[in-house]
C-alpha cells in the first residue's frame, strides 16, 4: 500500500470524528443521526468527485475499509467526546488536517484519471468540502461556503499548489505533503486573524 | 417477469402515493409541486442506489413503467384524497410497506451486482430512505432520519437480515417476505410503542 | 462547431450571470459564495443529467470551455452590476433565454443517447432547473418549482413540443428555434398576466 492510502484512511477517520462532534451540537442527537451525518460528512465529497469523474466503482464500494474508518472516528469521538470536542473548538484540528489530506487525494484521483489541471482542482476542492455541504443542506444550515470563511479557499489553493508543483515535476509524496501543509496553514492563519473574503460587491 | 419486479412497481405506487399525500400537507400545494415531490420521493432513493453503484441505466431510465407507476400513485392520491390520507395517518400504510419493498429491492439490486454485503445492507437502506431525505432537503424539512424515530433504522435492520439469510441459503422470494415483514413490524411497533433510538451522548 | 455548440455556451454565460446576480440578493456575499452560487445555478442542471444517463465524461469535465464561461458569466455581472439587475428585474432576461437554451440542449442531449421520449423531456426540464434547485437547497430557499409559478412547467411544455416535432421530421436546429421560442413565450405570459398552476387540492 503506497502513503497515500493511509492518507485518506485518515482523512476519514478526521472527518468521522469531525462529523461526529458536529451532530452532536447542531442535529441529530440519536445514534443513527449521529452515524447517518458521521458517514455523509466523510464520505460525501469523495462520492460527489467519484460520481462526477465516472470513477467506479466509487470509493466506499471499493474499499469497505474506508465505512469502517468512519465507524473509528465515530466510536472515538464517542469515547473521548469532551476531550476531542475542546481540541476541534481549539485548535480546529480534525476538520483542519481533514480538508487538507482530502484535498491532496482528490487532486491526485482525477489528476490519475486523466482530466484537466483545472478539473482536478475542482475534485480537490470538493472532495474537502461537498460532505459537510452536503451534511448542511440536510440539517438546512447555511453551507459554511457562503459564511465569508476562508475554509474552500484554502482547499482551492492548496490544490491549485499541487497541480504546479506536479507540473513541475515534484514527486508525490513531497508535494502531498507542501500542498496539504499550505491548506493547513492558510485555514489556521485564517481563523487566527480572522480573514475574510471581499464582498463581491461593495453596496 | 419475476415477482420481484411486481413488488417494485408496487412500491414505486405506495411511495408516489405518499409523496403526493405529503406534499400536500407541507408545500408544493399545485399539480406541478405535487407531482415533482412525488416522483422525487418515489424514484430518488433508487436513482441515489443505481449512480453511487455505477448501475447503468438507471431504474426510470431502463424502464419507463416506473415513471408511470408514479404518475398512478399521484392520480389514485388525488381520488382518494380524503380516505387515504386517513389510512395514512392511522396505519402509516403506503410509507411502511413502502419502505420494506424498498429496503428489499435496494438490498438485491446491489447483491446482484456483486458488491460486499455492507455495502448492499447501505444500499437497501438508501433506496428505501433517500427519496424522502432528498425531498425533506427541498422543502426545508429536517429529515426524519434526524428525528430520533426508528424509521431507516428498521430498513437496516430488515436489510441485515435479508444479508444473512441469504448466505444461509434461503432462496430469494421467502427473503424478500421475511425480511419485509420484519421491517414493517419493527416500524409499526416503533410508531404503537413510542420507540426511539438512544442518544448519542447524554449530556 | 455546430450551432447548438454555441447555444449551450451561450445558456452557461446567461447562467452565470443570473446565478451570481441572485447570490449577492440572497446569500453568499464574497466572491467565493458568489462564483460557487454561480457555478452551481449553472452547471448544475446538465450535471445532473448526464449524471443520471451515465453520459461520462459529464459535459464541462469534457468541455472546460464551460467551466469559463461561467467565470465569464460572474466577471460581466460584476462590471455591468446595476444594468443587468435592472435587465434581470425588468425582463427577467438572463433566466427566461437560459432556461429555454438549456431545456433544449437537454432533450437532444438525451434523444441523442437513444433514451425514450418521456425520459428525454424529464432530462431538458432537469437541465434547466437542477441547477436552480440545488441553490435554493443550499441557501434554504424554497425552490421555485415551489412556488406554483409557471416555470418548470414551461421546460416542460418546450421539451414535449421539441419531441413531437422532431417526430414529424423537423430538423435540429428550427425546432431549436421554434420549441424555446414557446418557453421563452410561455414563461414571459406566466409573468406578464400573473398566471399560476392549479392546486392539486382546493381544499
Amino acid at each position: 500500500m503506497e502513503i497515500q492510502y493511509y492518507f485518506e484512511i485518515f482523512g476519514v477517520i478526521f472527518y468521522g470524528i469531525s462529523g461526529a462532534l458536529a451532530a452532536d451540537e447542531k442535529s441529530g442527537k440519536d445514534w443513527f443521526g449521529v452515524t447517518f451525518t458521521a458517514f455523509i460528512t466523510s464520505l460525501g465529497g469523495g462520492t460527489i468527485r467519484d460520481v462526477l469523474l465516472g470513477a467506479y466503482p466509487i470509493m466506499w464500494i471499493k474499499d469497505v475499509n474506508l465505512l469502517y474508518a468512519v465507524l473509528a472516528g465515530i466510536i472515538l469521538a464517542a469515547i473521548f467526546y469532551g476531550f476531542f470536542l475542546k481540541l476541534r473548538k481549539t485548535f480546529m484540528l480534525f476538520d483542519t488536517l481533514g480538508i487538507a489530506l482530502f484535498t491532496i487525494v482528490g487532486v491526485e484521483k482525477a489528476l490519475g484519471l486523466g482530466v484537466s489541471p483545472v478539473v482536478a482542482i475542482i475534485m480537490g476542492m470538493f472532495t474537502a468540502i461537498m460532505g459537510g455541504v452536503i451534511r448542511d443542506m440536510m440539517i438546512n444550515e447555511l453551507p459554511i461556503v457562503f459564511r465569508k470563511e476562508i475554509y474552500a479557499t484554502a482547499c482551492l489553493a492548496g490544490a491549485v499548489l499541487y497541480v504546479v508543483l506536479e507540473q513541475l515535476g515534484i514527486s508525490r509524496t513531497p508535494n502531498f505533503f507542501i500542498s496539504g501543509t499550505m491548506i493547513v496553514t492558510i485555514r489556521l492563519l485564517a481563523l487566527r486573524f480572522n480573514l475574510s473574503i471581499p464582498n463581491f460587491k461593495s453596496h
